[in-house]
């Protein structure tokens, strides 16, 4: 038929036309007119995107290289940095911290779970010389969302420690009000929430976080102090992806367009018709009820289902792909992304695709419960 | 009139047309069997480029990124590094060294000269316990080519250095057989003479750098050896910029089409036919002869050219963007990129764009000389 699939993995995510297609417009110099009203016009979004007045960047590099650019604008060896630990993601930026020389205090926490507020206060109260407080919003690897952010930003303010954030898989789909929250650097990434292509990092970088990075022995590529001065002029250090900043601010003008309150609305929705449907289905959603995510759809599988086989059955026949578990999950689990380009249709669509998988493999469940469970939701 | 510009500074470059139109190909997931058959594409092409037997990879990061990335990957703290340093591009490299605790054995040299094989010869008998040997070979900030590559090559491998060559503005446009030259490590970048879009670098490996590379305390996001590793099931270890491997895979494609014989030989013919025109409009080529570049064309102003000034009348008025000197020299120099997408068209419309500009401004040359010095190297 020609159709489109459906790329309705955690990211990258579907792509408006009009995003594609800026980039497609014919090359321009980086370090000319036309570059910096881009420059400008970014700038000004992400400001609306983060809900800063801070500052904000952009840099050529995936989600996973943005992480690791705020860590080495922050830490310097020896330095000690609380991360609750509750899935691969926090993991790996555990992993960044050690790489750099630092030194993670780890708050260990079961998958499927968030750190709480009360947690944190209970670890500060016994580590003395915490410099950092590092937490991935939105866990990727577990579908875990950690409620008690605003909360933990406020812990982190009475104790004076420097207050990061990954998220990567949550900015433009979830409240985060980086100002209003305390969040002295948040990083994200392009091919998430915003709906644009992969390859870019995007970060807000508090007054706070600045007195940080200065006093930071940082790498070269990922240096923010140069990335302030070129600002000045409406310019990266480095040659930027140049068709993915195109992308970026297309991407962008929808958001600002549609606006951040219904935007979260919408994700919302569509992440209680999944969870509604996959409950209805017999399958059990993965992380604790409190903790699920607006954006990234985790659940279990049943006994006797192949998750191998029910992905490639929903990918080859019904063009819809869905991503397995994360890391050791990986054949146990499911996991759909409910970001950007989410609505009524995208919902029903893979719902009805993993119903019919379910059924071509035998799996022995209540035919059209799935699709009529999420259809409730969006009408009732 | 709606006319493309021709961007003809050092890159990022013109791109064909079905380069950027493979960007718009429509999202896949970087885990599936789509990606691992352009990631098994994209290999071949590159092992073609690089002319090598030895593992290639690419990551979602500038050329500066992938400089980085190889520092990253073979200096431990305290390691001795010998780098010419001739322009910009030598200092910076020279910078990610320091940056990473490296100690640079700095070989200093005139802007406009290139490092030969004796001076580097010289230099290591004097020092002791040198690591690794690190050249960039064509200084975009000069339009200087390393014509001993070669050379060097040969006396890295009798000192048993690490060979690291930064070729970001010269692989695909000038001869570099990684393997017959004894490169151990070898990074370019996209957007300049493979004439893709801005956003990739690419690198070689061989199996001496491994060595190296395994017993060097790697960054996370730069880590070769999970490079390596996701390789076995053709992925990148992080989220790729999937558009931007689309573009990489047509260019590569074309390139392979044209041969790189063929491609060397035509950037080689037009850069002389930039060297014949700029000398007969009175503009002192920069470089010394012998290392002159067949892919960046740098030449001085004359005295009482503003060069700012021309460049503009030429963008605005002629649709052709140039350069200016880089650092220092930005007001005193022009550099023409002679990369990718260059044939007797672009460089003529680029000379004539010249002429026009310097003659607006009132600088006294013999109308059309550069010109007709240019057609006369295409056709004689």
């Amino acid at each position: 038929m020609g159709r489109k699939k459906l790329v309705m993995v955690p990211g990258p995510t579907n792509v408006p036309d009009s995003v594609m297609q800026a980039m497609i417009k014919p090359m321009i110099s980086h370090r000319g007119p036309e570059f910096r009203a881009l420059y400008e016009s970014l700038t000004e979004s992400m400001k609306y995107l983060f809900q800063t007045d801070g500052d904000v960047y952009v840099l050529t590099v995936s989600g996973t290289g943005g992480v690791e650019c705020v860590v080495g604008n922050t830490v310097n060896p020896g330095d000690k940095v609380l991360i609750p630990v509750f899935g691969l993601f926090s993991e790996r930026l555990r992993e960044a911290v050690v790489r750099r020389g630092g030194r993670p205090v780890e708050l260990a926490l079961r998958w499927g779970a968030a750190p709480t507020s009360d947690q944190i206060r209970e670890v500060l109260e016994k580590e003395k010389n915490v410099k950092a407080l590092a937490v991935v919003y939105n866990e990727t690897s577990t579908g875990v969302t950690v409620r008690d952010l605003p909360e933990i930003g406020e812990i982190a303010k009475e104790n004076d420690l420097l207050f990061i954030v990954d998220a990567v898989s949550i900015l433009g789909g979830d409240e985060l009000p980086v100002d209003k929250w305390g969040v002295d650097i948040c990083v994200t990434a392009s091919q998430k929430c915003i709906a644009c292509p992969p390859g870019l990092a995007l970060f807000s970088v508090s007054s706070k976080a600045w007195e940080t990075i200065e006093k930071t022995r940082r790498p070269f590529y990922f240096d923010m102090v140069k990335m302030r001065e070129f600002s000045e002029r409406k310019e990266t250090p480095f040659t930027p992806a140049v068709p993915l900043f195109f992308a970026l601010d297309e991407a962008l003008r929808i958001i600002r367009e549609e606006g951040l309150e219904e935007r979260f609305k919408r994700h919302k929705l569509c992440a209680q018709a999944f969870y509604d449907a996959v409950e209805a289905l017999g399958l059990p959603v993965f992380p604790d009820r409190e903790f699920r995510s607006n954006t990234v759809i985790a659940f279990k599988k049943s006994a006797n289902i192949n998750v191998g086989q029910v992905r490639r059955i929903m990918n080859e026949k019904y063009d819809v792909t869905v991503s397995g578990g994360a890391g050791k999950l990986r054949e146990n689990m499911f996991r759909i992304g409910c970001m950007g380009v989410i609505s009524e249709t995208e919902t029903l669509l893979t719902i009805n695709a993993l119903e019919n998988a379910l059924a071509e493999i035998g799996y022995r469940f209540e035919r059209g419960a799935g699709l009529e469970a999420a259809r409730r939701r969006f009408h009732s």
